[in-house]
């Protein structure tokens, strides 16, 4: 039996991207975003509320890092979603979290999560009242310890998060269960 | 230490989105969408490219819904994702699945995925190459089995599965670990 829920934005899981930008006095800024995906091989989308921090960064210095969210940095990844850099000034700080300067772009690296993705803006434009940021992935850097036998991002070592908006939670990733353009190869033979 | 891994889609996890539209003799066919996503409360984001069957359909009918693909159906979603309508005449047909008519919109919606996000087309905009798909969610509708005692969506329960684009596989989501814009309180304080 089929419930009907309304209008829901039912998408799951959402990835949990940690969006890091400097100011113009060089200050780190982090947030977290939770609609963003890829949108391209070398691109990836953000969809960001007009009045981010994040936003005015990204717009000054036109580039951005994105980090995918580890458990061991559940709670600093919370928090930086619910602080806003607008209002207060040690929001980076206060996580104890630590950050590089990006060697491709002119953002941060967050040393704490192991996948950063290092962006420059491509096209910033104005969609249905969000403030859609575009990037293109100059390069990602992984941590080794989340790296297979073949120099590959391990998705089963990287313990990433995600987010579940139906609830507000975190969850964590499971087990691999397939190949993906093979287990459904049976039905190709039909 | 870091390794520099160059230009890759490294978004983690990525949802397993199934998009089933309606051509023009009322034939249904599904996709398997990676790259897609919420882009505001009541709107989804899918990043296609421009030759694909469902891109003509939802074109045609201005209509498509989406459904969040299960452990149980990790095969046919695969499977929808690598054959094309364009040159399969019996793709949908092929994976055994039902598919009955959307009340809300001109889209069928398939029986056996849990969520369905029934969506209207907002917006259809070429972007770096992709077609950007824009969808008002019009009513999400869930089997009662996956939702909790309040009536809303358990993640939980949902068995959803989720693309890995490092190693092009699958895995199941794990446990919930936290309550957003909770588990991080603790840096609001300092």
């Amino acid at each position: 039996m089929r419930k009907n829920l309304g209008s829901l934005p039912g998408v799951f899981p959402m990835p949990v991207l940690m969006v890091a930008t400097y100011d113009e006095n060089e200050k780190v800024d982090v947030m977290n975003v939770a609609w963003g995906n890829i949108c391209g091989m070398d691109k990836i989308a953000l969809n960001l509320a007009p009045e981010r921090k994040t936003l005015k960064n990204i717009r000054l210095k036109n580039a951005f890092t994105v980090s995918l969210a580890d458990e061991a940095h559940v709670k600093e990844a919370d928090f930086l979603g619910t602080a806003s850099g607008n209002v207060m000034s040690d929001k980076f700080e206060r996580t104890g979290l630590h950050a590089v300067r990006s060697s491709r772009v002119d953002a941060p690296i967050i040393e704490e999560f192991p996948v950063t993705l290092e962006c420059e803006v491509a096209e910033i434009r104005e969609s249905f009242g969000e403030i859609k940021v575009i990037g293109i992935i100059v390069n990602v850097s992984a941590d080794e310890k989340v790296l297979d036998e073949n120099g590959k991002v391990s998705a089963g070592k990287l313990n990433a998060i995600m987010f579940d908006q139906f609830q507000n939670s975190y969850y964590t990733v499971g087990k691999k269960i397939a190949d993906a353009w093979r287990v459904g190869a049976e039905f190709m033979k039909k």
